[in-house]
């Protein structure tokens, strides 16, 4: 049995504790995200620290480094309002992988890693064509979060492009079949494999598989 | 292909929208969140809405809903301070799920549920002895998400218990191995199946497999 302290913690040497806390919470919701950049150029980025905030109105969040590190996502968001979310497939695997690497401005990542921009229902940010789940947002809040310099840009979901096959009859959105991947820590990526899907849980009944 | 407007998403009847909305980013980081209530009885329950903020300090976030509907989990968190992660596996999921049902105060979900609390190193908040990773959070910030009433908290990681065989030589820990599920929705559950770890990606170079 492993047993890490705080103290262990602080000791660590800086890339094994990076690898460490950030692989340890388990699988995470990985995107694409697309943006404009001030000189015309699209950008295109990989993140993997995005979650569910609310269904009515429908926001997701993301959570985004220091401006110098994440690339000109954040700036592109803060000035155009707009960004896309566009989930990775196995088939491009190693080219989304690799928008994570830091591109001088000027270049795009959908040019420089092979990636198809598409322009969609006049919405002003670039999806990724080779996507087969793609979210348009309009930015609503950014959040500083004090504690490391981080933000937290939360996002309204405007405009939503998918094949008709993924959507099942009560809204469920079938990622198994769409092919979407999941990572782990930043480097590890993983395909789902269905285990089950539940009924809402009551307390005074057993689960029950739907 | 389903193109669905922002107004398209306004019509939705409530139930659609929800499932829609809560599936569609993807698979999702699922953790069991123990809690001390002010009675003394133990508290468990099921969140997706879970990520990384920075590692050093070692920060995890979490969506939490407004009090009313997240059992106790929130105010047990700012009373105490202290929370515990817990990942879900395989062999107890149907379990876990029902850790989602709202049992009303006084019944603890580990009991009703059938997990073994397990309180390890002096930490004052339960982890669930079933689990293969563990961790220990300490209260850093709560921010209030004004645009739906939803709250963001941030804990410190004050320590990790876990096997010693999921760890790599550079700390990374290996979900599949430790049998880690991920969700879609909120009731969908997966399995990871590996597809492929890269080396960190360089502008200059193409992608290569870790």
């Amino acid at each position: 049995m492993m047993d890490i302290s705080h103290s262990n913690l602080l000791e660590m040497e800086k890339p094994y504790r990076n690898t460490l806390i950030n692989s340890l919470p388990g699988l995470k919701c990985l995107q694409m995200v697309g943006t404009m950049s001030e000189n015309g150029h699209s950008n295109l980025g990989l993140f993997n620290s995005i979650f569910h905030v609310g269904s009515d109105p429908a926001l997701l969040g993301m959570i985004l480094r220091p401006k110098s590190t994440d690339h000109a996502t954040l700036s592109n968001i803060e000035r155009t309002g707009f960004y896309t979310f566009n989930n990775v497939l196995e088939g491009f695997i190693a080219q989304a992988h690799q928008t994570s690497a830091r591109y001088p401005a000027g270049f795009s990542e959908f040019v420089e890693c092979g990636f198809t921009e598409s322009f969609l229902g006049g919405f002003e940010a670039p999806f990724v064509a080779e996507s087969t789940i793609k979210i348009a947002l309009t930015l609503q809040e950014v959040l500083p979060i004090k504690i490391n310099g981080t933000t937290l840009v939360i996002g309204k979901i405007t405009h939503v492009h998918l094949p008709d096959n993924l959507v099942a009859k009560d809204g469920y959105v079938d990622h198994f079949k769409a092919g979407t991947l999941t990572v782990a820590g930043l480097d590890s990526y993983f395909a789902p494999r269905p285990v089950a899907r539940f009924k809402y849980a009551k307390a005074n009944q057993s689960v029950q598989e739907l």
